[in-house]
């Protein structure tokens, strides 16, 4: 492989109300970088790149893109030849035209789902110090995406054979299909996750915090602020992953992951880990269900050139979601 | 009123199998202070009495008596010429004959519910600071009972009036009758709570916990030694008593609640909180709903006389549950 | 005893810099119920009493008054009574006369501090559960009060006999003097404590926190605000009650204590816990030594009639503070 | 470059009484793999590698190699090149030589320091959810070295130059000569740092711990098992790393860091942070001291030939610690 992706980096996502989206963001304790009318940058407490977190103000709920940092120019250039060779229809962004954000380029991937790779941001102050500033969940940094897609075998095969992404942790049944996976580029347990659905879709996007108090203390300030229908599952522990987790829904319906407590995935001799799909302390490892709708929706996305979300296509796997919560 | 009943102190429950409840009790961080065949007694880290917990080897789960501390010998017998007094019959139980606890009487109280009052109990060595034993949730101390009685008014009367509990939170519906009420000796939210339901019936039993870590790592203790089925409901903050808790179910289904982080009620110028009993946020402070079978199931009680266990009695109001989760 | 003194209830601090004051304190999280050119009225989260620590704009730093909290204002007078048998000059203070608070009285005590009893204080919505607003240590209530005194025996004597106070754990030297003791009315582990010292002086004013990152968190707040040197001692675990604390010194040297993790001390049989003097582990558990300053600094208190701050007087036992860190 | 280094790995340290190291280890939570009468292999919970600190019972406290991980045999050959085309002499040290661990070669650094690099080494159950195993400090993973070292300018250049290592924070005086550095290969602060000071030395080993509350939990238990002395520094916030620490001395002294709260440092834009060597916000952020003998121990390094420890060299720079605490 002659380029290097180095991470997931951001996600863009569309609202309808940024005022409402701000109040709800500030309240877990994202970091506005920037805004005008049109958008708002945010960023966790450690991020030292503009933003991993853009809003844009939009006529409905949807995802623009997201956005994966690669290591150099040089990087980007051979990853754009490598979709190009592949087929893949790439769309340049000129450096300029995103804010703080050298160009990119954008492509629907394999599954449909709009990615876009770039090697510079601007840098600004890193707030890890700031404790007088911190608030809500104290969201430290951008963690993963999760995609639902009609065919999680495919974009297994083409992010691990292609892009260079090894898998931590996988689900699959009986017959050993995969019904999902969770690939990384840094040594953590993901930088995206791929779930057998209806898609393309993004499921949600996974911020990461320094702890878990900082968790349950994001449910308590969300909870007095009214935002009880916003907690959709968690606080809990992930059986894949490890990870103690809350999905939260915000004024779009955009899901947001906190997450905190994976491990190291360095090393090539770890083994991935099979889940059984059918495993209750798989999905949370002290036996919840996730509700119904934390399996069904998930946020339409964009085309790339176009700016219209995608129709959904079945998945390839009949089962949508466990047969133990069925 | 001439005695001081000081706080909520141990519960005996009958359970069938007395080394399955040791696995269970011990993942929790009980200490067991002794045991023979027949019983084991356990207490918190932070507890100079003999025991909170006592398990009896019994045909069948049940709840022999939930007992309180009272402040003196004086005081026991004042105690039990007011029951006395207003015809209930009191069961004396000479010094001796209850390994570590000095002479008690018992009663079936005004809801059914067999309970116990004794000034004397053995004291052993407090475990707080031998941190090189904690495990598991890190038990402190026993803190209330939850009972489910058919006349919630009516135990209210009783333990306000006659006992001189006061009230701290209490539930009612838009016609104001009193579906559940939390009850205070000791300067905390509760030592006993009664909930409208089919009684006389123990809920559960409340341990304090120092922190919230400790709960949260009781669940992951749990999962990793398969009991899965025994986390009920949680974790999660209560809106009603702003604790932070968790239900477990013990090997025969006694329901244990791992709490922490109530307030300090000891001013008479604190007004009881009302809640409304279709208000979301009460039961769980996040919106989580409870499960159904925290609503429906609870342990039978036992005839302080007979030892058999009492019939259930339809409750004086319909509802049961909160109309948000009908 | 024909009162009962519920607790300790509000400190009256002279501070030189009310704005100074008031960012140090809002970094800590207290709750500003109101304020004006020459006073601020701060509470704990949960507190639902107007104030615990009112600070006054004066000349110097010093302590104008702690105030107890009694049952009723029968109990008030009853009290009086007891002080005036004794030979103590009461001085009442009429209702009306300080914000939010009925009629008291202040008084020198028995080691001449000057300390204040009152039944009445104006109720506020408590903020406990309005997690949107808590900041810094989220400090929760107040705890204790501790007074280096010249004579320990005396003061503990007058607190235990006269007052009502029941001892918790103490420190004594090897001829058995009680060098320190802590005493509460409160079931915790006190309301007061005395040390020996040259006195009468505050040693600090404790506050309850709910947990143990928070204290930590309120150690990054303060020093990411440049409060460095008011981070005197800790954070660490008392051997001596067993809570995890921290001192500080707020802007005009009065020293807090945030403190979280102390135990049930509800019952008769308890038995005083006697610590070492020269134990290193009775101060911090892990071993680790106050600073000079900890023993030497501590804040004026002032004569109730004439509000100067009184001399201080050698204590009655040689040494001020344990050998081991001599 | 041709070869990938991945991460610090292992240290081997000789230890006089395995016993008593195992107590001590033990309380932190390691897991031991395996041991006979001359080794104990211990690793922590997310550790899928045979061992991450090896103690052989040894005459003198010593230690043997600090290891790192590289990504292939092949890798491991170019190292090796590397390392002799610059004049260094290799010991290869065959498969099969050292339990579960594949071929390696070991040299002395620029710095004296005994190093190891190896590919191989064999995988073992993870304990990461084997919660009901979690003991102490609950010790997740190795985190880093650190070294003392007589010249740490050349230390890193050798490090960043010639072995792909980036630099995260450093620490420099008036004159900008570097004073320490902190070196990363794995995308965290550091997998080695060097300071300055009589060396080569190992100044301790850095464990990975996933949040705070199991860092107090382990003052707590050491404390209660006798430890006191073995806690040395902490727990506190650096300044530099951001880290949550306890730094504590074994029974033979070797000093080890728990370490909890870095960020992730794997893009290349990231800038360096510099560090004034007189901040007292560096070392502590909340300002406290270390003690002197934190600066002044260390553990010494065998000569990877002979086995004998190295005499040490007078430090570059005059400073051996900041002039705030001198
Ligand atoms: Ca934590
Ligand atoms: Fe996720
Ligand atoms: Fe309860
Ligand atoms: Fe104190
Ligand atoms: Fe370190």
């Amino acid at each position: 492989m002659t380029f290097n992706i180095i991470r997931s980096a951001r996600a863009v996502l569309h609202v309808k109300d940024l005022d409402a989206s701000r109040t709800f963001y500030e309240a877990l304790g994202f970091v506005e970088t920037e805004s005008d009318d049109e958008h708002i940058y945010y960023r966790g407490l450690e991020e030292h790149n503009h933003h991993s977190l853009l809003l844009k103000k939009g006529d409905e709920a949807s995802v623009e893109v997201i956005s994966y940092k690669v290591m150099s120019e040089a990087d980007l250039d051979q990853l754009a030849s490598l979709f190009d060779r592949k087929g893949y229809k790439v769309k340049w962004v000129e450096a300029g035209a995103q804010k703080a954000i050298g160009r990119s380029f954008r492509v629907q991937d394999v599954s449909g789902i709009p990615v876009e790779f770039f090697s510079k941001m601007d840098t600004v102050d890193r707030m890890l110090q700031r404790y007088d500033q911190y608030r809500g969940a104290r969201v430290q940094r951008i963690d993963h995406f999760n995609c639902m897609v009609s065919d999680v075998q495919k974009a297994y095969d083409f992010y691990t054979e292609e892009l260079g992404f090894k898998c931590s942790e996988y689900t699959s049944s009986d017959d050993e299909a995969i019904w999902a996976a969770w690939l990384h580029r840094k040594p953590s347990v993901h930088d995206v996750a791929f779930m057998n659905g209806d898609g393309p879709r993004l499921h949600h996007i996974g911020f990461w915090l320094s702890d878990q108090l900082s968790l349950i203390h994001a449910c308590d300030v969300l909870a007095s602020m009214g935002y009880v229908d916003s907690i959709e599952r968690g606080p809990g522990r992930h059986g894949l992953s490890n990870a103690f987790f809350l999905y939260l829904r915000d004024p779009d319906g955009h899901r947001i992951e906190l997450y905190n407590g994976d491990y190291l995935t360095s090393d090539p001799d770890f083994k991935p880990i099979r889940w059984d799909i059918n495993d209750p302390m798989r999905q949370t490892f002290w036996g919840h269900e996730a509700p119904d709708r934390w399996f069904n929706e998930a946020s339409l996305v964009q085309n790339v050139y176009t700016g219209k979300t995608l129709p959904l296509q079945e998945p390839t796997l009949k089962k949508k979601k466990p047969t133990f919560i069925i």
